[in-house]
């Protein structure tokens, strides 16, 4: 039996810097393997136009960027943490392309295939047809200065409105579907989605979302209320958070940023019309990503 | 114009007993005075059994207990906190009877109307339909000792599984829908509705949870492992606690306790099939009763 | 070269369960060899009075109980985890006797000398005098009903006012030095020892103490006050907890609990005369310690 | 009676900034009041320079910069807010001058005698030697690039490592006495006085510390590991952060900034020579202070 799956665009690592600032590559060898398996199993391997400059692959496969492999493929392999997923799956939401992740390093929350020696037969069955299926919404933010939209994304962790590095406290009113929610004065504000609620802001205190929840939570940092807790927000209104106070503010939506905020402006958080699609071999288990991700029931104090 | 609802239950303070253990009544001439009020709006006024009994109310008002209140009336008045209202709730959810709560004191989550000069006109509106309704979801709990049903109850705030005070950690698995989630080692396990996200849960680090998410908060009571942190998991599946480990566990369903669970016990949480209508006066706001209560933008430190 | 120290204890797992509430016990083998081994080391090896009774040990030991080990001893093993030092050293501690922790599993904070094969080397540099010294104060506490002392002893780790399993909050006030500092509603508070630091304090948010602070951490547990933060106060002033309100209150000294507080009954906690002096390895570290059982830099999210 | 003070400072808002940026003013009126009583006490009233260009005070008072003031005078009344006592304490700490903090809006932890009617009687016992006396201590920070000290700063509050609002996170490694403690991944890092205390590093989760522990809280901001707790260091080390990875990171002490860290920089923390001495009036309490600034028992939720 052969790959459900025609078209099946291979991506590295895209545009992804690592937390020292050094880009990082994939090896070349690891992606030639994988593309030379998946014409085996009878699928077309296109690689990701970037991918293929950096890593030099042979001309025996087609290469097109991003957008397009969305309009050609039905399947995206993406090889990296969950990190160069964030870049992919931004620009595939919109075309419902589904993803599987591969990574040479630490497994991640949404990248959970290890490239070893169950690799090949782990990777035939899902292109079989058997995996699980995994849906995750994004965000979709626009900041508004005035009546001008100044900057669009679409976020698959969170949105961050922050202060720089010297100076004090922002201060931003929060209203949810126009009514007032509450004046923050913190370091900043994160609103993530399930998929953002296991990265940034967990580390500021925010509970974890299932996926399953159509919820965002919003989390201050550093506030300087203690009352100020991280809420939990349905998905299915819109969340607006406006620049009130503070000095060299900026807006993150995953790694996009929009420096240099003035007071006045808006940014609008609302749940993208698509969401991601990312398969899983069969078995897998969102309550056994957690466990191992988090070191639950593995040691701890 | 008159009232919409013909037929009003009124409560006072039932089964509620203050922080310090001591039973608290409600005044005799404020229950008297809200009777003759509705009156005067053309209910019929039926004081609940318990109340009536406490204040000796005149002989002109019928009296039912709490579960005959639901079949005969269709909008119930409660006098009292969030405490009482927990109870009251309990109870009259299976009828779908709306509830207006009125508070002498510090006003609750749930309880907004204080009993002052403005009371009347507030009310009277109320009767005439203007109000706002906030639905809230309840937990429907059952403790399962092998096949048997030992207990079951509905709760408005949270499950809560613990320790004794002299007692060590207590050791519980947890299950959602089947699928094995994490073994906890902690003082206890707190399941919390939305409107139980501001009580306890709140106090142990749980987010806060909009009563339109789906979902409730599971959040550990003083947690061995410094990640295992709330999580928030959608209200459609079905938790399972059971305990593995420890000694003189409880189990508490708002305000009603099950003691001395024994290792193997399983307490089973889903939503149940009827949820809570809260009536309020018009422009009443969630957020700024969050605001209120938790004291935000209103000074900190 | 032989043994700086002459008169050696060595005491089992004493008077310690399981958090399951079962008893465990050191295992024979380990202890015999332990003893044979320091008499090749020009020791005189005593055993504790119940671990000789459960090991059977050889008669060639001489046995005495704890408080006898600590006039006869200059030094005493423990075989244990941290729960077995707990227990010991509170009774060792008068007579300044240090302690030597050993372990077969995993190691603890204080106990951290591995039953491995370089087990004989590790101890014979320890005996001759190379060791890191490691001194942690200990609590003294006492419990008051009116003018009479009802309750008396020493902790390692914490002092701990808390509730029962089906009673609500505990209400405590708190003095220091006579000092009104504020009233707690909550589960619990806790008064802990930089020992007791990364213990239960730690899992309720309070912070690490360093060993040589002179201070305690005073912790509430699920506080009713979102504001109510883990003080850090200094060690030198007496602490005083009144219990003013609650139901089925106990408080509990490390393992040893009092349990049926009453309402006006008072806690006083003060830095005991004598601490407790922990022999390490040369070359052992406090920060190297945190980091193992804490699992810092060590994968992590 | 007379002032025990002959020559006293009278400074206003110094070089302090309100959150939004904006800088505020001191109202003259109630300067020049301040100053024409003190005169009736038999003291000398000396402005600060800067204090006196802005009001433009009467000819009849001297005036000198900050550090000519630590020289000539044997107290320093400041009025304004905890943000105008950081400024001023560093400046004088090195003359041994006590301050007094007033303050016309909000009192702060520091600055507790308000500007209303009873300001002349408590102020004149103060004058006259009732008071409280409460020493606080300073961090004397240095940055050091090489074997090049690039920075030098006093703080009364706390030193804090971040990174900017664009970029990811820092990652610093933390030694004491050259011991090594930690790498820390995260926004930043806050090593606070027990004054500071009650500060930033209260908003990331660091405790309390009562002013007589002689003690850092060493706070991560948002850190990536969960176990990545505050800890309390002894204030007679020396800590360490080195910059070891991210961008656009800067050092903070108090508000004096330096920006443009490079990887390699090296902060060295330790306790000042001096400390500072605050003045209260008579009954003052640090409890007392904390319970009003922290709003317990005072409501909550």
């Amino acid at each position: 039996m052969t790959s459900k799956f025609r078209h099946v665009a291979l991506i590295g690592k895209y545009r992804v810097a690592s937390p020292t600032g050094l880009p990082q590559d994939s090896p070349r060898q690891a992606l030639e393997d994988i593309a030379a398996f998946l014409t085996t199993q009878g699928c077309e391997v296109i690689v990701e136009a970037e991918t293929a400059l950096h890593m030099g692959l042979p001309a025996q496969y087609r290469s097109l960027d991003v957008d397009a492999l969305g309009q050609a493929c039905d399947l995206a392999l993406v090889m990296g943490g969950d990190g160069t997923m964030l870049g992919v799956s931004r620009h595939l939401s919109r075309y419902g392309t589904p993803l599987i992740g591969i990574n040479q390093g630490r497994l991640g929350f949404v990248t959970d295939i290890p490239l070893d020696e169950n690799f090949q037969p782990t990777l035939q069955a899902m292109l079989e047809g058997c995996y699980e299926e995994d849906s995750r919404p994004l965000i979709e933010a626009r900041v508004m200065r005035g009546d001008e939209c100044v900057f669009e994304a679409l976020a698959m962790n969170d949105v961050v409105v922050n202060r720089g590095s010297t100076s004090g406290m922002v201060e931003l009113r929060v209203e949810v579907d126009g009514r007032f929610v509450s004046n923050q004065r913190a370091d900043g504000l994160i609103v993530a989605t399930p998929t953002g609620s296991t990265a940034y802001a967990l580390s500021v205190g925010g509970p974890l979302l299932h996926p399953s929840v159509g919820a965002w939570v919003m989390a201050p940092i550093a506030p300087h209320t203690l009352s100020n807790r991280p809420i939990v927000l349905p998905d299915q209104g819109e969340v607006m958070i406006e620049v009130v106070g503070g000095r060299d503010i900026s807006a993150n939506f995953d790694m996009q940023s929009l420096a240099s905020l003035r007071h006045g402006d808006r940014i609008y958080v609302r749940r993208a019309l698509h969401g991601i699609r990312f398969l899983h071999p069969l078995g897998w288990n969102y309550y056994a990503t957690l466990r191992k991700k988090l070191g639950w029931n593995e040691g701890g104090t």
